[in-house]
């Protein structure tokens, strides 16, 4: 480990998101143990804080937590671990905390976790008294690089995934990069994907340090880590800051996840990670995008080459027995019911330059899941 | 009845809501029956169609509906009458019924009913897929004349009455004052209260003109109606568009709503309606104006009278074997701890100029409860 894991402010940085209410996205090793320093540079002073978290994360980081909040008077709320609870249910039961408690307008909700405490917690804030404030303290690469920042939050339904929502943008978001090197690996390697798809997303730079950097992010190399945190995390904000509700451009952030959700959905989100599913998805999105003729031969292997030497799966092959083609294919038709009758795929043309695709002829989709089965995309 | 309560369009009126999105709302006799073309000029059509309401209104009402929306694809969800049911469990079961009917984006959620049926309706369409659309169709007159416009929305906590809720606007606001004919007298009157509350807000004309036609009110004539839900809706809506996040101004809406909220407590919601609470509370701030020396003996005549006129209680004696002054009192200092100490009234100066007075004397409180206990404001 490096001078800088244990406890300086070496990494601190912090990101601006422009929404209708901007914030700030505060990173740093060991910036927890600030926390209620950094809310007043924020200008936060809440009456109360309730700490949301799940059973694993309040083990390691709560008492670190306790000591950043210093002199606030707070409580925290324990939700079990596992997207099976990002549910309704977890979310009544904050209400019923927040009401027990007394909590109004000037007291905060603070999600400290990945992307399930995130969301609960953070729709819970967004509806409790019409939506009070909400502090996003992610402890997972996922959340740092993508979850925690833009305002979305949702609860799953029996019949689908976030259906139950809003979009309620934090007040702040504070990364402690330590949270990390907690995580177990494919815990990690799951925010890695995530970064592979902002990298594309985000332009060429990127990409290439990612490359260029890849054994580094694979060890968790703290001034590696901070720097791909902020500038996903830039990216990110400038994104969902031209596009707050998602109505448009936004949309380039589900880059791979088209083909991504049918490999999830085929195994029932279980015994495959959003992000190896993510991660495959990336690869079928860029093939798709060389068997249209927009992109070149040599993005697809640059993005499989990365991914690669992430510990990430680049094919379907061997992912899991109920991931077929088939099973995809048939997941990709009940979407494409879904949405009117439209299925339309993100694909990029080079690093930085994604687009969007309204009428993909059958058989390219096809080649591109067998190519992705038969464990070759080239 | 006049000619035109029997099907013509005499009364037809249109007022705008310049919200962030602005939308607006039609309003005349026999309305429902045209519900597809008014959704078509305002630029609405759905994929299809949840009409959410109630076994009363449902039984009244929804064969209008059916012909209303003619060509259009729809479900109906009753949630029991009542506001015991404006509960997470009815937005839970309206969430089911959206997810099992593939409803998506494109589809909208329209409320039939009261305030309970807009607000769980309106919760339901403000969170599910993170907000569709939403049309109100308010069939009483205090959803008519408040409720149906402003976009909050909110359903009831054992702990607390609103706690769970959300601002979303309806996309447009159908008022078919055909529907105020077959409201028990009790359930009509309950608005009338809000309309007086309305005209003390929006101005000596308006509250003028509610004066010069109580007995047509009273007998529900429509073209009073019609002129008084209209002047009511123009009020509600440009206070609506200047603070549409309740953050200041709109909060002079909540005129009489605090003596009324300490009465509505004291007998635990039930046996005292809400509009009778408001129509004595409404009495208690005009009186609190005077004790204060800010308004003068004949706005409080004047409202006094009114109430009366239209059969509205204007004193808490008799109103309720719970409702004491101790309990009242009880009431407003547990209202004044939740709101940091601090107990805020809003009281008129005169009819259009209502102001908020931040520290009142405690013996001014008293002395407006005992005189409304005692069955005399004056």
């Amino acid at each position: 480990m490096s001078r800088a894991m244990t406890g300086d402010d070496a990494f601190a940085r912090v990101v601006p998101v422009n929404t209708q209410r901007p914030y700030k996205v505060h990173m740093g090793m060991r910036v927890l143990a600030q926390m209620e320093q950094v809310m007043a540079v924020e200008g936060l002073v809440p009456s109360r804080v309730l700490v949301v978290t799940n059973p694993t994360v309040q083990a390691l980081w709560l008492r670190e937590v306790e000591k950043g909040l210093a002199s606030l008077p707070w409580d925290v709320a324990v939700i079990p671990d596992g997207e099976a609870h990002k549910n309704l249910k977890s979310v009544s039961s904050l209400y019923d905390m927040l009401a027990g408690l007394e909590f109004d307008r000037s007291s905060v909700v603070l999600a400290l976790g990945g992307g399930v405490v995130g969301d609960v917690a953070g729709f819970a804030a967004a509806t409790y008294m019409r939506g009070i404030a909400f502090v996003q303290v992610p402890t997972t690469l996922l959340a740092q690089v993508d979850a925690s920042v833009g305002g979305k939050v949702a609860v799953d339904h029996p019949r689908g995934k976030n259906l139950i929502g809003a979009f309620h943008q934090p007040v702040l978001v504070l990364c402690d990069l330590a949270t990390l090197e907690t995580l177990p690996y494919r815990v990690y390697a799951e925010g890695l994907a995530e970064v592979v798809k902002t990298a594309l997303i985000g332009g060429h730079e990127l990409l290439q340090f990612a490359g260029d950097h890849a054994d580094e992010l694979l060890r968790r190399d703290p001034s590696v880590v901070c720097s791909v945190v902020e500038d996903c995390v830039r990216v990110k904000a400038s994104i969902v800051a031209a596009d707050e509700r998602d109505l448009g451009s936004r949309m380039q952030l589900n880059l791979g996840h088209t083909f991504g959700h049918a490999i999830e959905t085929s195994c029932g989100f279980e015994g495959v990670s959003h992000g190896e599913a993510v991660a495959v998805g990336l690869v079928m999105a860029v093939n798709l995008g060389v068997q249209l003729g927009v992109a070149g031969a040599d993005l697809l292997h640059h993005v499989e080459h990365l991914l690669s030497r992430l510990q990430l799966p680049t094919t379907m092959a061997g992912l899991h027995a109920h991931v077929t083609p088939g099973a995809v294919r048939r997941n990709l038709r009940a979407d494409k019911k879904r949405r009117d009758g439209r299925l339309r795929f993100l694909v990029p043309r080079a690093p930085g330059d994604i687009i969007l695709v309204e009428s993909v002829p059958e058989e390219l989709i096809s080649r591109v899941i067998s190519e992705s089965a038969r464990g070759s995309a080239t």
